[in-house]
């Protein structure tokens, strides 16, 4: 008799989002009369920019057409796209990463979760704590951890890495020696920024006790100060020790589009092994690479009028952040993020709990966020508001809770 | 110091396809004056359909006016696309699949390699002998394999099940027990089909000791007999035992757009867990859904309009099947396939291994088609030809082979 991976069942329910979707849709089904305003999962609002609709509309036409059609793209993502982020990403922000050290995919989730394959189940993980839930859960799966602990609302031979307000929601170098790190900054869900400095020092850590940093910088757009990095490989080192995950759904609107990449320099081994051949081989043999007419969206990303209309998205993105921000503010509530980051991180009032407050905010003022604790333990205490709304809808959510 | 997942260096060489690419670009480069015809990696070459272009088209529109945009797909797949499967691929051939139990994705590369990941390591792994190189390079990955035996040219702990003339291409049920089976039909490489008597075999020897099957009918739009099934839920009794992944890219052109999806009933258990409900977490978890763009051009593939274009173009595939399969006759080749799917598998002449006649139908007619040993021990002295070149190359090519 066949056998499950018995892994998943360690797993707590169901995915978070999952569980406020089906939340929020039950809340609806029992008060059709009222307006929901989603300020909940990270998922964006505005349209595709004029200069991203033509390079679909002009990639439709080509797949129309025996002589520009296309078939399997290369295993790696077409030269034309893998060029331009290496130059607009990498080169120019004088981060010297070649343009074959880049693997297009079908979005940053995916690498986040596949990534792990290709180490040791023997490996010791450290994440952030509160943490975007896709790196632990695809460990778990894999069985590199163990059993979930009801009472610490952890997972066992996990290192967790609190990131507070003592803190400035920057981790400090754990006690325990990991050797895979995951990061994310600017963070999800904390909206804080790392300096330049904070992550050399990670840096130079991971090539102290050999560890791998897998570093996820999918909200890079949304930097607006000097000092953030805009990629792990603007720290001299990071050659030797980082993997980069980048997602263009945050930055061009791609969440139903998708589009991402994993960026893992030559440099990075194992002794003589290179990480970056083994996800080659991962990619050829278990993807088959993103869409063509995806692939040629992903470009405009990187034409002057795409550069500029996605310079205005990410401005109306982040008005919004800074509109909850401030109005959260006003109504009395201590509130983080939101300067280098599409994210507002607000402690709950009155000592409420992270579910009671997502349940406090959905009845009475039928807005939908994200409880911190569905997001690590250290999440407890906390909410996740999002700036992908529109503007009318953030600032008639602001409205409702200062109401409250 | 950070490990590897050693099972990864038990792979040989790169992934098949990759290593042609490698050959033919080196010879191409060596001969630029030689105009090379391409038939070996199963790629697609006729552009999409009228009805799939204007579906994109259209979705690409919505995609640029807010009130149409669309953000994160739900995770199985949007409802629209999941309905038309159920009811076009299932429902209208009597076979009993719902929606709900249908998980769109990018295509069937993704599902072949990512299935595996819901099921024990202890398995034990059925491949047939010759194969599709992903079910057992996902295993070996996983590390459900031993080692690489270069004297039998197989990995240890997996049942190999030869696929041979004598048996038709269909193999015999296995002598020992395996817990995992995949089977393609009709076949990648041989070409060959299996008729409903056949695979209710299977089906009844899989439920009897406890086995899962993962069904590969990715070829499925080339049936051209009528006792051939065209999904194994077809079979009574299917549905505690199969899971079945389909493809969009070779009845519908969509090698370079993606789109697949894999079917899991839920009555398909292992105790009181339903496999459904593991593959269902793992797509939440690890992938965001497919491209709404793409899911749009997957719906118009049930359009009327789309199903009389895809006909034509299965058809001039199957054109192309035939004059390979005749021209190979006349030229005094022994050949199978190309009846039920768009594969010719031949015997290679002279006793020649399968590269070495890669290699003289590469260097004497420009010619470049897939060696049998590839995919298999049993496919040695054995090679593919696709059908899915153009119609005036495919015939260019048998007239060089014939002349040889």
């Amino acid at each position: 008799m066949f056998k499950i991976n018995e892994n998943y069942l360690k797993l707590q329910g169901s995915y978070l989002f999952s569980t406020i979707a089906k939340k929020v849709a039950a809340y609806s089904a029992a008060n059709p009369d009222k307006g929901i305003i989603r300020l909940g999962i990270g998922d964006v609002t505005q349209p595709l920019a004029p200069a991203i609709i033509d390079a679909l509309h002009g990639a439709v036409d080509e797949m129309g057409k025996a002589e520009s059609f296309h078939g399997y793209a290369p295993d790696l993502g077409y030269e034309f796209l893998r060029n331009a982020i290496a130059k607009n990403d990498y080169q120019d922000r004088g981060a010297d990463i070649q343009p074959d050290e880049i693997f297009v995919s079908d979005g940053a989730k995916s690498d986040s979760g596949n990534i792990q394959e290709i180490f040791s189940l023997d490996n010791k993980v450290a994440v952030c704590d509160p943490v975007y839930p896709v790196y632990l859960d695809a460990n778990v799966m894999a069985g590199r951890t163990g059993d979930f602990n009801q009472a610490t609302e952890s997972f066992g031979n996990v290192i967790y890495m609190p990131c507070s307000e003592a803190n400035g929601f920057v981790p400090e170098l754990p006690k325990e020696k990991p050797d895979m790190i995951y990061l994310c900054f600017p963070n999800n869900p904390t909206g804080s920024a790392i300096t330049k400095a904070q992550l050399k020092e990670w840096v130079d850590y991971a090539n102290r006790i050999g560890a791998v940093i897998i570093y996820d910088a999918a909200y890079e757009a949304y930097i607006s100060e000097e000092d953030v990095p805009h990629t792990i490989f603007e720290c001299e080192g990071a050659r030797t020790c980082a993997i980069e995950l980048r997602s263009f759904s945050k930055n061009a609107g791609f969440t139903g589009t998708r589009l991402g990449y994993t960026v893992i320099p030559k440099d990075l081994k194992c002794g003589d092994v290179a990480l970056h051949s083994l996800w080659a081989r991962r990619h050829g043999t278990k993807y088959n690479g993103a869409p063509y007419i995806i692939q040629r969206a992903g470009e405009a990303v990187y034409s002057e009028a795409g550069k500029q209309q996605l310079k205005d998205q990410v401005g109306y993105y982040m008005n919004n952040a800074r509109i909850i921000k401030e109005g959260l503010k006003a109504a009395g509530y201590t509130v983080y993020g939101g300067v280098n980051a599409p994210y507002i991180w607000l402690k709950t009032p009155d000592r409420m709990t992270s579910w009671e407050f997502f349940d406090y905010l959905l009845e009475n003022a039928n807005v939908v966020g994200t409880p911190g604790s569905g997001f690590g333990p250290s999440g407890e205490g906390y909410f996740r508001l999002t700036a992908f709304g529109s503007y009318e809808n953030t600032i008639a959510a602001i409205e409702r809770i200062k109401k409250l």
